[in-house]
């Protein structure tokens, strides 16, 4: 960590007022985490294989907007490990255009396995799992 | 004030875990946002012929998620006006299916216009609009 | 059958044209057909439940696109069972806005299975499925 | 041409079946094309500017999808000039992982610019822009 995602913003990423319409931004984040699982040798089904875990959503999101952005802006997503608690964590993401911060934001996931009775349940962070990411 | 939006959870608006995939809240988030603008008889269209603004884009947003929702569910947006601000404005969302709180989110947004030199900049909510919207 | 889906197009539906964003149109087709099983008491949770099918993927999907919708229009999508195959089955779809034909579509789905190597493979359309959806 | 884009699928262009949901491979076709646009030095802003159009929306478009992606998947999309009509071209895509052909696809595109009654209507292509992109 930290660790770079890119993405060039697509014509169809895009609202009618021309720039990136914000929900695409939190897919980003989402396929930045997961770039970086990649790049870790992991990936949610290599997570369940591995760890017996059903995966990792969200119980957290947010983000500020300080730039808009625009088809054809080649975007650089920073994701930083900001904190592991006990049985989730918390990813920072920081979106840039070359020296212009786009946004800054965040995602908390947690590490969900099926309990008792068979709905989602969360359960502690493996240590393998932190440091394979750190 | 409040405002109620529906929405059926698709097929389509599911990951491979068949849970909403996160980002999809966002979209209802702004779905329902321009539902209200639909129930006051506006929209951005006519927003920008009425009071000459360019848009309402986002500078802050965040959810915080409670329970999952799969495909088929119906799922109730209530959207809440929040705070005025003078150039900004805050908007509550709560997405319940049924009895259950799947999650509580809000967006920031302004009022943007054209600065002198043609890029957004922020303007005070007219007061109509507010009256409008209330 | 057919059987009539409606969607109300969202604002972040629109390209920077102001026009719904093509490949949105499969994804309400899909949405279309996902609504045709509902109203049969079905879902893809309970085909595989009840037929041990894995899925009804796509192997073909074309439209022809007749006029432009923008964000805040009505549209209804009206889906025909156009053919039975052995295997597959074809939907037709047409999008329109009151009077205006928006678009002429089709899907063409397989009946998926876990072949022996685990591999999706296809096989006959259950009778029964036939009768529900008809 | 041809012109070639890569793409790696991310975990939310996927459904429950694991499998990209096929609306997500026009998106990629459009951003394909996009990606041509800009190898050439051109973009819709660029098309507006440059030659008064006001868009190259799809009038049709399709797709035999053959075998199935999943998340991590790196694909490569070739994009074909197929035809160049009056008011309208037809490009194919070719849709790979490695040597496994995924999908083949279209789009016919057309040449739109604003009629006398502010409606979009279709134009000769211009042969500067015939020129650009063979």
């Amino acid at each position: 960590m930290p660790h770079r995602f890119s993405v060039i913003v697509a014509f169809g990423d895009c609202d009618e007022a021309g720039i990136v319409f914000y929900p695409t931004y939190f897919y980003w984040f989402d396929s930045a985490f997961q770039d970086l699982l990649r790049a870790r040798g992991l990936s949610q089904r290599k997570l369940r294989a591995r760890f017996g875990v059903r995966g990792t959503p969200i119980v957290e999101a947010g983000a500020t907007f300080r730039a808009p952005a625009t088809y054809d802006d080649p975007l650089q997503v920073e994701i930083t490990l900001e904190r592991w608690g006990d049985t989730s964590f918390r990813l920072g993401y920081r979106v840039t255009r070359e020296q212009t911060v786009i946004l800054d934001g965040f995602e908390v996931r947690v590490w969900a396995v099926s309990g008792s009775d068979g709905r989602l349940s969360t359960a502690p962070v493996p240590a393998e799992f932190k440091e394979l990411i750190a």
